[in-house]
């Protein structure tokens, strides 16, 4: 370990400069209110600036309305995917399946179900949870798929856009079917895997 | 056609009963409610009220809160699907998951979302959701699929309860994508029945 010197210490002033915290207080006080009941109906610059213990100049500042300051806290939701393992398809479209499931009742994910019950209203806000949000996941999936493809775990001719949805919606159908004190059966991800991979047919 | 008497017209009187038609007004206004911006948080007596064009005592006298209401607005969703022609799987399945796309706009569909988006705080919503809304739609997927295993153009090991939301999953996954002035491709249904069919594996 390097030794730090109290000279280092104070040439860096400690901790986050108070504008990144002020920004960090805000975009989390607009997650919490997109969570909440009214989605982004729930979302205004007061009730932002009251949960984030700021003033409503230090967000208009940054963000001219309400659509800009949630288009920019949906762009933090980008939440890191479990990196495929890279031993078999089967292994790593659980694994991602699983990661569906597990995001369950995380404040990210149920932001999402929120937007989406609004989106005659916002389609701006869908573009951009679609751009930021779902295609890097199905970026992936893709990947996988593909390499499938190369190993010949994955036949040739698969419509690759077709079978992402087909393992997500599966776990997400799976999740929504639920009450919020219900749990998901623990081997899901492998049955939904296994399903898609074999095909219905016999 | 039948000639209608005086008589006739005054034995019953036309159109339905007053109460009918108030209660039909709650429940048209309840769902109105629903669908926009803010959901379940959006739903007041005073705003049914007020919408319906009804007093709230109307209301109060048949529903003791809004989440009684909600309820029962719920249980008029059930909207009939596709009777199964009975000819082939593939065609069932390509019908049924039609139905989920061409629900799309709707306000049935939408109000779906704005429930789930809320299911922390009103669990009961979400249980009578499934009950009344999901299960009948995943009855009739599971006949043709059982029905499938019999006629041999469905294996006979298929873990049924994972490939219905596997086909429901992958077209609402579709349809969530999408922006609201965005269409989907005509022929998405029958990709995703055959992508189903046929599975990933060579």
């Amino acid at each position: 370990m390097t030794e730090t010197t109290t000279e280092q210490l104070c040439a860096r002033p400690p901790g986050r400069p108070r504008s990144e915290r002020a920004e960090k207080a805000i975009i989390e006080a607009t997650l919490d209110l997109l969570v909440e009941e009214a989605g982004v109906a729930g979302v205004s610059i007061e009730a932002v600036a009251a949960r984030a213990g700021v003033g409503k100049t230090t967000i208009y500042r940054r963000w001219p309305n309400k659509e800009a300051l949630i288009v920019d806290a949906l762009a933090t939701l980008k939440a890191p995917l479990p990196e495929p393992a890279g031993r078999s398809v089967r292994e790593d479209l659980i694994a991602l399946a699983r990661a569906v499931h597990s995001g369950r009742g995380d404040r990210r994910v149920d932001c999402l179900w929120n937007i989406i019950g609004s989106w005659h209203k916002h389609p701006e806000l869908v573009r951009k949870l679609r751009r930021d949000v779902i295609e890097p996941r199905r970026e992936v999936m893709r990947g996988v798929l593909r390499r499938g493809i190369e190993t010949g775990e994955v036949r040739p001719d698969l419509d690759i856009e077709v079978a992402l949805p087909m393992i997500a919606g599966a776990m997400t159908m799976q999740v929504q079917g639920l009450a919020p004190d219900e749990d998901l059966p623990d081997d899901v991800a492998e049955r939904v895997v296994d399903t898609a991979l074999r095909g219905l047919a016999p």
